[in-house]
């Protein structure tokens, strides 16, 4: 299988794609690293990506970012930059993608638990998080030729310890058990799912 | 009570605004009607908006637009139009107007079915939906001086029969329980909750 993976060097990513290269061909995607590079919040910079690695048959979206402000003091603009972030950037990877997919491919975002457990100063990741399961839960029985489309949704992961105090009374989540999440979808049936990994 | 009525003009918020009216005072705002108008798309305009009405008690919002277009056709374009105008616009009305709330004050947005259960050509309003339920969940522990939050999220609506055939098997609600959804959030305790009439 060909698989795309945008974020591949990020914390996640990098174990998401150390996982499948074992068995698949892996293009990496990163801002300014990997195989191909490409900006989640640039249209053409996503098309451009595509265009470069033709077509493929998953592509895995470990990327997008959103901030942490207390709702105090949360500007309009700074709500904005994440939402055209990681929740357009990745609604578009997919509404892109979709043109380039090959028929029975997969299309699996990457959202977090914050859509249904809030922490402090958590409210625009929230938002994007909840936008980004609800996207999939819609998207996917509108995809053509057997696409699927699920999110992955992790709690806190054990690789990013400066996170922990933000997420008070949460386990960090082994890696292998969000990679395992990752796999279901790729390499499962479902589609439509918000594959929760808390 | 002084409840601002944001969207007070459209099919919903005249029944809303016409139910609260009796005990309460209404500001209507609207994008070109009302006592005041505001777009809810530029955050200079809803902060004029405020600074001309004063301190109130209570913002409902019934507004806010999102695109309907099959998920093979939908562009990055149309899809951000949408998070900007119904998620972003109803955000901004919360994070601006915490800053002019009085005490044991509340916002209540309007977000719909759609985050749950998905029809054609709708993704793009299942993912702003969902975002303004999660953002509700967030930002209520958040919100200070006892200012509370919730969204109520409608099925198709019984005044809207050009919409009921885009929801296939939806039994369309009376006007009377969606508007009693918004006197539960505005007049009774709860904060965090999305209040679902369907």
């Amino acid at each position: 299988m060909k698989i795309i993976i945008v974020g591949a060097t990020g914390t996640l990513g990098k174990r998401v794609a150390e996982a499948f290269a074992q068995k698949h061909e892996i293009i990496r995607v990163g801002n300014t690293k990997g195989d191909v590079q490409a900006d989640i919040t640039n249209e053409a910079s996503i098309k451009n990506m595509f265009e470069q690695i033709g077509t493929f048959d998953a592509l895995i979206s470990t990327s997008g970012k959103g901030p942490f402000v207390p709702a105090s003091k949360m500007t309009g603009e700074v709500f904005k930059d994440g939402l055209l972030d990681k929740l357009l950037g990745q609604v578009n990877l997919v509404l892109i993608g979709q043109h380039y997919i090959n028929k029975g491919g997969s299309f699996t975002l990457t959202s977090g638990i914050l859509a249904e457990h809030p922490v402090a100063a958590g409210a625009a990741l929230s938002a994007i998080n909840g936008g980004l399961n609800a996207f999939a839960l819609a998207a996917a029985p509108e995809l053509e030729n057997g696409i699927r489309i699920n999110v992955i949704s992790p709690n806190v992961v054990e690789d990013s310890p400066a996170y922990f105090d933000a997420f008070p009374g949460e386990i960090p989540v082994t890696m292998e058990k969000v990679v395992k999440a990752y796999e279901k979808s790729v390499l499962g049936i479902v589609t439509g799912q918000v594959i929760k990994v808390y």
